[in-house]
């Protein structure tokens, strides 16, 4: 027998399964031949240097699968049939390249690299990034106490599967928050816990987009939700958004009304634009006319630092008299952490029951134990203390980014817009002929991480812009991180 | 002024954002029309009997907000242009009936009741749940403490979104794994991780499927994945099962291939029949020649207890010197517990790429802490010691109710296959004929929960089955669970 069986005595996998497994892939490879005759297990034994009890384990388990037969008194054979489908293949053809065809999602799904390219990570580089809360400052203590009670509690580990919309208790908690903060009343039940933005707005597309239906987005806009409305083949219409964010007269009044807009009243992304009152109301009267449902993304509505967040556009459109159109999506990415993975969308009443079968058909539900931490948190006013917290560093960290950009980058760049003391970000313009990812490499090798804003437009802008997050970065590395991307512009 | 100001002074919203919300609502509401002049602040403060600051909060930002404005020295007045807009629509119009077009994908998602359906609990049932493990044989003291352990690990809890394609030491963890147990040999990058096999299943069909292109399933199979090819708007061709599995001569060998076939070789589900080796090699030796992807869902193939777990389908595949058109899916749901919703998918290498993108396109990725307690309970061992335990009990489980069968409801009802010792659940067809659903009717009417197996057939079978999962019921139940069964079917 000329199979080399190299045995690796330091493995936890046991010997008799590697000389199993060592065979198997021989016979199936051809290089034990149909009808071969392998060595006695005494004779492999010996070879081996194993107890004769581990060969005869791997000969029965062979055996039971069908690779060899026994044939009393004259040893053990390589199976016929084994070899049969073997030799169809030919023996020695390596494996072909594959040709396969995806599905039109798939092949409509715009390739990009991969926003989390691994950073070449040095230690003493400022990072400026954006959608990233203050992870330092998070109250982890009160977190793990709460995760451990609700791994302790039987009732919320040992249930199985749970309510696709999520736990009761958490959309309860939800409900009450909304009402609360963002002026949002809404009833448990027309909740959907998500695994976050992306996953409402997956749910979401799916629901109401075919092929070749318009469907309206912010441009500049959160690239990642365009992607899925390209994937769906959607007819995707930009809607210009200004300093005062998106603008209603350019909403489209003839032809095919949307099917869906996407858009960030609270806090334009990435442009920091707040939707002023006669421009929400004009927004609801026109989908009014069309039937457009309007997906309100609130990702960062909490996050107001100089004012009360301003109320939610779903809040106002329920106390209106004419349809309830939009779909309100919130996440706990920010205002928690991202790796918790929990959003949620808040439905019209008649959208409800659609929604809740999409997402139980494509996901059944999200992990119920941090439901349950994350309906504790609400609930014992963790969440409300820990925002509140967040408001008043956040806008240290924000006042701190707007003077070193006075101080270091004055004439070099610009605000686009008023940039209200809000969200985690600024977005800054470049006064530079360079390309944007030039500078984004420029900072980095300055020892300053920022995030290009390029991919956020469909129709691009004349100058770089770059993101600026100031709400992860601590206060004191502020104003070095800012002066380190000026003499990457080359002040 | 008419509108009615209900404080709760119990509740922990504060008084001025009750007003504050009070006010709102009456204004958009059009119970104060545009131009109504509002008490003053000194005025409705004395009403409601509260502070003056509380009002003056109040209507500050009422004002910030566009809805009333003020006029120095003769008070405040409701703005108009939130009138103007509101009487667009007709002040005491109710809601209108929305008639929404949703996508065709959504239309054809099948209709079906809710699986999780609350049961009527009274405490005393005897309940045998299909995909249910023995949650009260779970390590939940080791659970606890690895997820404590995880998430006071910073690395973990502060790393914000982590790879789309599942944390690198979970993947690490599950090749190892694979290779031990499953006899598929992998790297880690060939593996993404999911919420579960629906997710699994989503993105394959996702990344392959085009309306009108045929898939495969067995019929009968798991129903919730079937849902999702006929979403997909899939012409779905049926597969027969026989007591050996999916019969290879029934692939179709004519017309356009199969995009992709689901089968589950370990343990058909819910038949419980084993695919011989000679039937596996047919089966890969004819997707050589289609092209046709064969997702192998291998939900409980580490069950068996009579013999060694058959190795997975993917692992020959990958063996052999054709194509390599398997994708492997996995489930933490069975082997640990369903809420943890985790499970993964191993690729041909040429799939690799698109699957991570379609993943990261729709859920960006699974909730961080689960998956480093995951990687820990299989790094330290503690993963293959519970699926030991785990083997002897369902064992003796699965004995206890071959037992009771044959005492109790021997004539009444036969097992269609040999029902090896494995899985979680026998299949039973009933001799009679009454419906399924009143079959299961009278079962919970005697104080057992069953659930029936029609939903699987895509052929209606001639006699109604039932799925008797015995792996969740405790051992002392299973006698007088049976017994109840007997009698609901009145013997």
């Amino acid at each position: 027998m000329d199979v080399m069986i190299p045995l690796d005595r330091e493995s936890p996998v046991p010997l008799s399964h590697q000389i199993y497994h060592e065979l198997r892939r021989a016979i199936v490879g051809s290089e034990l031949p149909a009808g071969a005759r392998l060595p006695s297990t005494r004779e492999l034994a010996r070879q081996l240097g194993v107890a004769r009890f581990t060969v005869d384990d791997a000969y029965a388990r062979l055996a039971a699968e069908g690779y060899v037969a026994g044939r009393r008194g004259s040893g053990t054979y390589v199976a016929d049939h084994v070899q049969l489908r073997e030799t169809e293949n030919g023996d020695s053809q390596p494996s072909r390249p594959v040709e396969r065809r995806l599905s039109a999602w798939s092949r409509r799904l715009p390739s990009s690299p991969d926003e989390i390219v691994a950073q070449r990570v040095t230690g003493d580089e400022i990072r400026f990034m954006t959608g990233m809360p203050a992870l330092d400052a998070f109250p982890w203590t009160v977190w793990q106490r709460l995760i451990g009670r609700a791994a302790r509690d039987q009732s919320i580990a040992t249930r199985s599967y749970t309510n696709p919309a999520g736990l009761l208790s958490l959309r309860e908690e939800i409900a009450a928050y909304l009402a609360r903060s963002r002026g949002l009343r809404c009833t448990a039940d027309q909740i959907v816990i998500t695994s976050g933005v992306q996953q409402s707005m997956d749910v979401t597309i799916r629901l109401l987009v075919d092929p070749g239906d318009p469907v309206g987005i912010e441009d500049p806009s959160y690239r990642r939700v365009r992607k899925l409305m390209v994937a769906a083949g959607a007819e995707v219409v930009p809607l210009p958004v200004d300093a005062n964010g998106l603008n209603p007269k350019s909403l489209p009044r003839d032809g095919t009304p949307p099917k869906l807009i996407y858009t960030t009243p609270s806090h334009q992304y990435p442009t920091g634009a707040i939707l002023p009152l006669n421009r929400r109301l004009d927004l609801l009267a026109w989908s009014d006319t069309t039937g457009t449902v309007i997906v309100e993304d609130d990702y960062d509505g909490e996050l107001r630092y100089d004012a009360r967040p301003v109320p939610a556009l779903a809040g106002l459109a329920r106390e209106r008299h004419g349809v309830d159109n939009v779909i309100y999506t919130g996440s706990f990415s920010k205002v928690l952490f991202p790796a918790l993975r929990l959003g949620y969308a808040v439905l019209p009443r008649d959208l409800v029951t659609p929604y809740r079968r999409v997402r139980a058909a494509i996901d059944w539900h999200p992990s119920t134990l941090a439901q349950a931490t994350v309906a504790a948190m609400i609930g014992e006013g963790h969440f409300e203390r820990h925002l509140a917290r967040m408001r008043r560093l956040y806008a240290t960290r924000h006042a701190a980014t707007i003077e070193a950009i006075e101080r270091h980058l004055a004439g070099l760049v610009s605000l686009d817009h008023e940039s209200a003391p809000a969200g985690l970000h600024l977005l800054v313009r470049v006064h530079s002929s360079r390309p944007e990812a030039e500078i984004v490499q420029r900072a980095a090798d300055h020892g300053v991480v920022v995030v290009g804003a390029g991919p956020c437009y469909i129709t691009p802008p004349d100058e770089p812009h770059l993101l600026i997050g100031f709400a992860g970065t601590p206060t004191e590395h502020i104003d070095e991180g800012i002066a380190r991307l000026a003499r990457a512009l080359g002040a």
